[in-house]
């Protein structure tokens, strides 16, 4: 059981911390249903896993497995929805986001609350540390990440 | 090599075929770059794999593994791109997408539009059947995958 945002965030942070660990993008999410269970957790997966499909809200929302409805669901994630996860939340109608920070990158937040969903941000200054300093130390890495190479 | 639409399509049509005949969500999609070379395929994975994370274009998104930039290349999809399938061809600066048919489903092609993205529509009279035979004998399957049931 997590009550709170505060603990469910932290949920998606042990992801982020986890990946970081790894030598991978820092960012986690999570997804709990109504009753404040969780459904499933993960982290970017790009360097790790080779994987670009997966980022923290993509990783979380997979291993989470099939849900037959996601409107009563919550994705916690530790940075602002890149239009990918953006997507993901409005295709599924996840009714709620908790974003972490949403200093180091802005998303598609915006879209999200005009579409109807409830979208709340911490603003945690650890999850802004962590970032900020993940970006300046690899800036290829992330622009890869979000797309902006520009080749 | 895949100089023509027809042939591009094709590749995404075989991956919604294969996904027929395994049971599955039949829409596939697949990527090439900017000099017709397949980058790799995919089909929808939500029976076969138990993977809701894995749409056609996500699926083909995945397979071709990590590139650097995406301006140049090209998504072929079976069908209309959902919203989150769509916010990756917008996050990623997809340059351009063709789409099979639009008239059993339709995504976010005109936000694709909007921002930049080429969209071009075969409307091709196979991928409309099976996908209207599809829905007309799965609606609870075709609806959990585009996030509509209402529960």
């Amino acid at each position: 059981m997590y009550a709170t945002d505060a603990e469910k965030l932290d949920v998606a942070r042990h992801e982020a911390l986890a990946g970081l660990e790894e030598g991978g993008i820092p960012i986690g999410a999570a997804l709990f249903d109504a009753d404040d269970r969780l459904l499933g957790s993960g982290r970017n997966q790009r360097v790790q896993g080779g994987n670009p499909a997966l980022h923290g809200e993509t990783s979380a929302f997979l291993n989470a497995g099939r849900q037959r409805s996601y409107r009563r669901t919550t994705m916690v994630t530790t940075l602002s929805p890149c239009w990918y996860c953006s997507g993901l939340v409005r295709q599924f109608n996840i009714g709620r986001v908790v974003i972490g920070e949403n200093t180091t990158f802005y998303g598609g937040e915006d879209w999200l609350r005009e579409n109807g969903v409830r979208v709340d941000v911490v603003q945690d200054p650890e999850l802004v540390r962590i970032m900020t300093d993940f970006i300046a130390g690899n800036p290829e890495l992330w622009n890869e990440d979000i797309g902006t190479l520009e080749l």
